[in-house]
């Protein structure tokens, strides 16, 4: 075998998802190190400190939501792929380069949240990097359902391709949590949340040739 | 597949388990950063130093006994736990958010134990966390007997509905050690190793079909 | 089932293994934020403070060696273990405690061993850390050697015994290095990696029924 | 089983490589904890303070893609590994060594990369950890080649040795780039970049008896 492999040889995704799965989990607990401990002599001092620390947690409880669901929206994808090839590991690389910067802009919200000229950036900034998970999943998903090559062999490939609109969407909507943020640092935070939750529970199915889609959407 | 998969679709469990285990497996890792490494020139005062530290060890202690236990509790009920739906995996991720969370109150409450005002109001904190985490295991248990779906083969679903009332304990035992900080931040955290340990050697045993429950508890 | 599960009723040991190997995996990845990144103006400056840091880098060097050692013993005896109950899960859960809160020794002898009186006090919190390792590790296969219903069937349990007293010889070699710190704490560091080293190179073998044990060490 | 094991003695290489995974996963989830969190009143300043921290984000991207395609090139040396023995488990704990190290030579870069002295010192300290890490790698390709019993089936040992020459060419490149560093460090890193996509596009083949080999490169 003395050529090159092609950069579409593919092998076992396997591993490639227990790596993944390790920088999620990862990514995910490491957000709790933004909240700030505060310390106090006085009870009442206490209190205070601990709810001035409000935009810590909302942004903690925000950004675990996106990962998670970023989670699994991943591990529902990688549930229809057998194998990866080079460049799908590479797209892959990518896709979690943005997650495991996650971390960065929550604590970057959480830091700025009670400044209010400071705050819009912060939530732009947040919400620009949710704009390159989007983009970054769309070239993983961009890729997967061109070559076909690496689907389980249940995925009909070409309707699989239907589904790339639905995938796009997110190419839409978080370019407007980026304007929201110059509105409302707030408002685009519940607004991040919100849309978590939307794809929490409205995953786009993966049309599998055991199941005949008569009607893709 | 035009329809959108309801949400009571399952798919195999062995990746919710994984990156569980890496949540848990980070945040109890995690503790040991809450203890803040003294420096000094001589023997005596590191000494001192290191011994002043004592409420960190102690946090360091009881929390890593309590991610762990949590941990083998959440393995043993996943033990009889076949698949997984969309809502099972977010009842999953918000016992998870409590869990990646437990290292802030375990440092807050390091960082304030011998402070008396404010001990308090810090193992209140920690003892609050608790019971969300009890909140979050009951709505768990509770979809999970209520469905039955998820079960593996082997449990008996209508018997194991039986076990809620244990599982549920934790509602009235949890709020108890919020009482207990108001009147000693030690005392509380002691009662939270003492419930610890006895979680760990007294779990609710699951009804299985192959072993018949003619005295279900 | 109305009783509670006996507290020697096994399950498999597969998901216990993978939460210790994130276990080490963590503790041993968190041991390179100990090291203080040094910022300086000038290139001399720079390297003055990279070199101030030796004390960092040897205990990186040891602390790496010694956990990663710790891994590989601590899979080896898995291999040899089939099935975990509760006790050992438990006695498992104290091992990974110890291992856990290495990185606190390690950064207390980083920041204090070129502070001569302090250093003493630095080593010997490590060593002492490193018996109770030992502690753990030989309850834990007292437990198992004790009981026998852990073990892989491969095993021969009763000649499984005779390999104690050499699991047993941590509990002489590390008080010694406690009192080596009280010497000097550099030899001290260096006969962790010494005795890491031995470990690595020197692993007590298991006795199997397939190969018979005429003269078990 | 009186006698010591042998050092070559063998054993399933999955729970070596799901640790190193580990490792690998946390090494660069960690990198972002590199980044500094900005405060700022107004938007502007913000902004600017965002902007000043670009050694930061290019050391972050470029470190991620290093680690990245490292976890890639040790996920394919290893698929055509089916048992490891005890040498070649600590020439892989080396590896790992140097693995876990990267965020600190990252965050000395990220840190002094704006102040011209001691960036170039940064930068080759950066470099001789890349150096550090060919070596590693090397070292352990020698030993798998060397001794071929830990090889998958699959693996032609004779012919596998003829890719030594290609796997040691980063011992020749990586030298090249602590050079560099004194030249400009800014260009050093851009190196580490353009190398790290290098590696990540032309893996070595190694040489397989179903594949055979007439041509080896």
């Amino acid at each position: 075998m003395a050529t090159e492999q092609p950069m579409t040889q593919t092998t076992d995704s396997a591993r490639v998802e227990a790596f993944s799965d390790g920088v999620f989990a990862i990514a995910i607990t490491l957000l709790v190190l933004d909240i700030k401990v505060p310390v106090a002599d006085g009870a009442r001092e206490l209190w205070h400190a601990l709810g001035a620390e409000w935009p810590a947690y909302c942004a903690y409880l925000v950004s675990f939501l996106v990962i998670g669901v970023m989670w699994v929206n991943h591990h529902t994808v990688f549930s229809y792929i057998a194998r990866v090839d080079r460049t799908l590991v590479f797209l892959n690389l990518l896709l979690l380069l943005v997650v495991a910067a996650l971390p960065f802009p929550t604590a970057l919200l959480a830091e700025n949240l009670r400044r209010p000229a400071a705050a819009h950036v912060a939530a732009a900034v947040y919400g620009a990097t949710m704009v390159a998970h989007a983009v970054t999943f769309v070239l993983f998903w961009l890729y997967v359902t061109r070559t076909g090559h690496c689907f389980d062999e249940r995925v009909d490939p070409v309707a699989a391709r239907a589904t790339r609109a639905r995938f796009g969407l997110g190419l839409l909507v978080y370019p407007v949590t980026v304007a929201v943020a110059f509105l409302s640092a707030p408002l685009a935070l519940a607004l991040h949340g919100v849309l978590a939750l939307y794809y929490a529970f409205n995953q786009t199915p993966i049309p599998t040739r055991e199941q005949p889609a008569p009607d893709p959407d």
